[in-house]
């Protein structure tokens, strides 16, 4: 007979967040149940809520309340240009720069074989299906620039080229305001290969 | 219009979580709805369910769900003994050690005027009302040996000798298995003066 089960059944629920261990998730559940209440409830309703409605975007794949995303939905956006982009993060920060009108595609991952993570985990069929419409005639992959994003933009990279589309990769090199004697070995490689002339 | 209310939501009420930041709550909004959806209602399920049934013990004041907890219902401890902990974690780290078979008193907390937590926040005065049933006999505090802890327990320990109660504390010392070369001057200065003849 437990008379604590509330309590328990809280702190194993706080575990499964990512990055919450046994001792962090026993210290949140004391926390909101002596100090936050308020905070503890919204969560809850939140969570629920949250669940409930969102799914993804049917053309980018995105996080969504609605069927199509706002962006996708922007009639003022270039639709023969598409973005492939890890998470939605990662497409906020690309909108930040104001330098990309078209549309995106989210893959929420990268390939991961080590963590099980294949083409299917990434919405593959679906960006080729976003991707072969007729009218996308670019495909920019901005997926991140570590070994499984790399990896990942060099395998739709090879699936989209085989069906006649034009890929690109953001550029690599010197970061902004980067002092070669502080940029690593490999990024000053790959600048002095991509050169471009002025 | 906002159309991504339901995860701005979610985010914004993670982030009341302690100890997580803007980009944490993200990231666990983005992992509970990509990969465990199940664990998200879990832990909204969870949430809610403790808010609505758990409050404070009557008797020891820690959280339960029944009017007196179990531990204070047991007719086996002595009731003549109340040991004074800040909180359930520190009650039942006591418990573990097998050492003590009284009842608790748990402040839910410790005296932090720079916090403004004060008496009222330690529940002070119900701790009065339950050290001074006339059956305690002797009051052990077991706060913390942090300044907060030993400024809580000195104020208690002040408020119930005015009462006639017996008042003890932890003793302080070197650790078992320390070595006397790597414990701080402090403790060892503590062990000194409470040295025991054997």
């Amino acid at each position: 007979m437990k008379k604590n089960g509330s309590l328990e059944h809280l702190a194993e629920a706080l575990r499964r967040l990512p990055g919450i261990g046994p001792k962090s998730a026993q210290r949140m559940a004391y926390h909101l149940l002596q100090h936050d209440r308020e905070a503890a409830s919204g969560l809850g309703h939140a969570l629920l809520n949250a669940v409930d409605r969102i799914h993804h975007c049917a053309s980018c794949n995105t996080f969504t309340e609605i069927d199509i995303c706002e962006t996708c939905q922007d009639a003022e956006r270039d639709d023969s240009m598409l973005c492939v982009v890890e998470t939605p993060s990662d497409q906020m920060m690309i909108e930040q720069t104001l330098t990309f009108k078209g549309m995106y595609f989210v893959l929420m991952g990268r390939l991961s074989p080590l963590d099980g993570i294949g083409p299917k985990d990434i919405y593959l069929e679906k960006l080729i299906a976003r991707a072969t419409n007729g009218i996308v005639k670019e495909v920019v992959l901005a997926t991140n620039f570590t070994n499984e994003g790399e990896a990942t933009a060099h395998y739709i990279s090879e699936t989209l080229k085989a069906r006649g589309l034009k890929v690109s990769r953001l550029a690599r090199g010197v970061p902004v305001g980067g002092e070669l004697e502080y940029v690593d070995a490999g990024t000053i490689a790959r600048a002095m290969l991509d050169r471009r002339t002025t």
